[in-house]
């Protein structure tokens, strides 16, 4: 039994004491959206004299606004409403996807405050990996210069990429072709050399599908699931696991990676070597091959497929019906692994739910085992429009921020 | 963005730390084996004096015990050395399965003490539930009459059931036929029954898998994984999912139910509702049945099973291998999904792997997506054999305790 008993932490100085509590009174402006003083004391525990002096600073370095005034809904002085900035320190996301990037500036609320998509093909067949970073960089300066326009200066960036992510590289990316690609190096040095004279910004990476969950869960509403399982359908199935408010990585990294799944063991061929995964059957060539759709017209080609079955058409309507019991039927084994509250569909999936829903939600009303699925737990719903993975990788650099805002000064 | 800023503790009054405190030390001798004083103030980071005065609570109370004399290493005075005690306070364990009972006293070490086996046929059609958990409390009184015999005091009882368990109640156990058996309240009053003139103990109860997954990750042995999908086959086919050295429960308590993970969505009829499930073609019936022994021979027929496949029966070793296959297909998916360290096979697994291995194994390198398997990292091994559902629902018991002795004087 060695589980490491917990030691005593030393004693905090007071500057540590000082960094954490303004990163606290950050936090509970920044979740409440707006704030009095008094309301933050009473939301962190402190003094109203503390709050006020760290609030102090905070206006100072630029991370909170106050204006208006307004009443405490106490007896006493009216007190003037606090906000977090809306110009200053921002977080950059760039989501490289098989066939488009979306480079994506949120400021420290993490509203999404510059948006820029490039439908391109990034495939290896069309285009080396270190043009694919370079070509996206050069995307992100762009949007970089839109966003000092606006007084925002992003001070990190976090890549988004189809594919198995440790260590800033992509091990693997199947539908790119990508292996072994050290994509935070290459694409932190094109951005570099796209930005003569300016400060190189720190560069992470991490699975698509994990950032789109997090925007999922940072932006999907108010009282939505904490434990979740989410799927991103695009050319690849990509799928993120959320416990009770927190990504799943797994032991190396690499959890949630629902499309390859196996469905049927002798089925086709897939790119990440084995055979039959969900992929196979459920991603986003396969529904438009068996609807009778170019499977490489991309998303077009998905709009046209949404058309057909708004349209009635028989075989659009099959297909995506067949792909949603493929579906059902993975999930309902995740489910029974898993266990979430809820299972939500991302990317293509969100456009078709009206047609997947039914077979899939089948398919898991039948095989989870708790019986919890749908009627008295569990439930299959589509995400938000307002999260995806580009917004969730500038929200995560945000987050980096309000957790220790004196870094960032 | 509603994410609850921690709060700032109120301040902790003497008695809690020093509660906090005594759990701290008691905690750390148990984790070392043994220890000295000096060992545990170096270690808990509380001064020499502090963990003296610990220390004399603890043996007072008879939580530890001290003996001989031993050198610290460093200059001064000798120490004794002090152990946690082999007698005393004590946790009851009991599995109930589909064909035996299994009661196991451990002592605060986590050892096992008293054991008690029974073989008897739990299902429904042979008796009813309330039947079946009077049958168990009276294998467990009598285990209790041992335990006294060694001066041992179970101060709880922890019920390892093969079925989804929430909030005390068996809501569905298939294999068993019993559906929303209040299986904790049940115990309870026959366990007091059983024992008039006792004080009664308290009951928890939770899945079987879950206990033995526990029991692994404590028992299984010094540097094993802290994450890791653990697989109980028995006549069910139950998991669990240890997460950095905790059980991953999920949004309801039913994490972990890899044993209707399906395999064929036209396969045969399973007992949860669903058809195709793993169960069917991996669980010990459909092991047997493939190698020609009778499906209901239980233990006896796994033995038989083995001593075949051992004399290379041609049937029983083709059984076990398609049944290998088949939990590697699956697994593939699960370790897509997780990320494991390890996957770790216990129940009926544990005495097959050898035959069960290859087959596994061959899926789960071609259809792991991260490629992590088994050549760089992950691995797929056979249980240890020193833990099972029983004793790790009694060392669950025991682990309480040492959360916080004081409330078990």
């Amino acid at each position: 039994m060695k589980s490491n008993p917990p030691r005593l932490e030393p004693k905090a100085d007071k500057d540590t004491v000082r960094r954490h509590n303004l990163s606290l009174v950050l936090r509970a402006v920044h979740d409440d959206g707006e704030a009095t003083r008094a309301g933050v004391a009473a939301r962190v525990g402190l003094t109203r004299a503390a709050v006020s002096s760290l609030v102090e600073q905070l206006l100072d370095s630029g991370f909170l606004t106050e204006s208006g005034k307004t009443f405490s809904g106490q007896a006493g002085r009216p007190g003037t409403v606090l906000k977090v900035a809306r110009t200053g320190v921002a977080g950059l996301g760039v989501e490289i996807n098989i066939d488009y990037v979306s480079v994506c500036v949120v400021d420290l609320s993490g509203t999404d405050r510059v948006r820029l998509t490039e439908h391109l093909d990034n495939r290896a067949a069309a285009a080396q990996p270190a043009e694919v970073l370079a070509r996206a960089a050069g995307i992100a300066s762009r949007a970089l210069l839109s966003a000092e326009e606006h007084e925002l200066r992003p001070v990190g960036v976090q890549l988004a990429l189809p594919g198995l992510v440790s260590g800033g590289t992509v091990r693997q990316a199947p539908n790119l072709g990508w292996t072994r690609v050290a994509a935070e190096g290459v694409f932190a040095q094109a951005l570099t050399a796209a930005r003569p004279g300016r400060r190189p910004l720190p560069v992470s990476a991490d699975n698509e599908a994990n950032l789109a969950a997090l925007a999922e869960l940072w932006f999907g509403g108010a009282g939505r699931e904490r434990t979740f399982l989410y799927l991103s359908g695009e050319i690849g199935v990509g799928g993120a696991l959320v416990l009770n408010g927190e990504l799943l990585r797994g032991a190396h990294g690499f959890a949630g990676e629902i499309g390859h799944v196996v469905v049927d063991p002798q089925g086709p061929e897939c790119h990440c070597g084995s055979r039959g995964c969900l992929e196979q059957y459920a991603g986003q060539r396969a529904l438009l091959r068996a609807a009778g759709i170019d499977e490489n017209a991309g998303l077009p080609g998905v709009a046209e497929l949404e058309r057909r079955a708004r349209a009635d058409d028989e075989r659009a309507v099959a297909a995506i019906r067949d792909a949603g019991a493929m579906l059902g039927l993975v999930l309902s084994g995740a489910v029974n692994l898993f266990d979430p509250d809820a299972v939500v569909l991302g990317g293509i999936y969100r456009t078709l739910m009206r047609w997947l829903s039914p077979t899939a939600g089948r398919e898991m009303d039948r095989r989870v085992v708790s019986g919890l699925w749908p009627e008295s737990g569990g439930r299959l719903r589509a995400s938000s429009l307002t999260g995806d993975a580009a917004r969730g990788a500038a929200a995560l650099v945000v987050r980096e921020v309000l957790a220790d805002p004196v870094a960032y000064v």
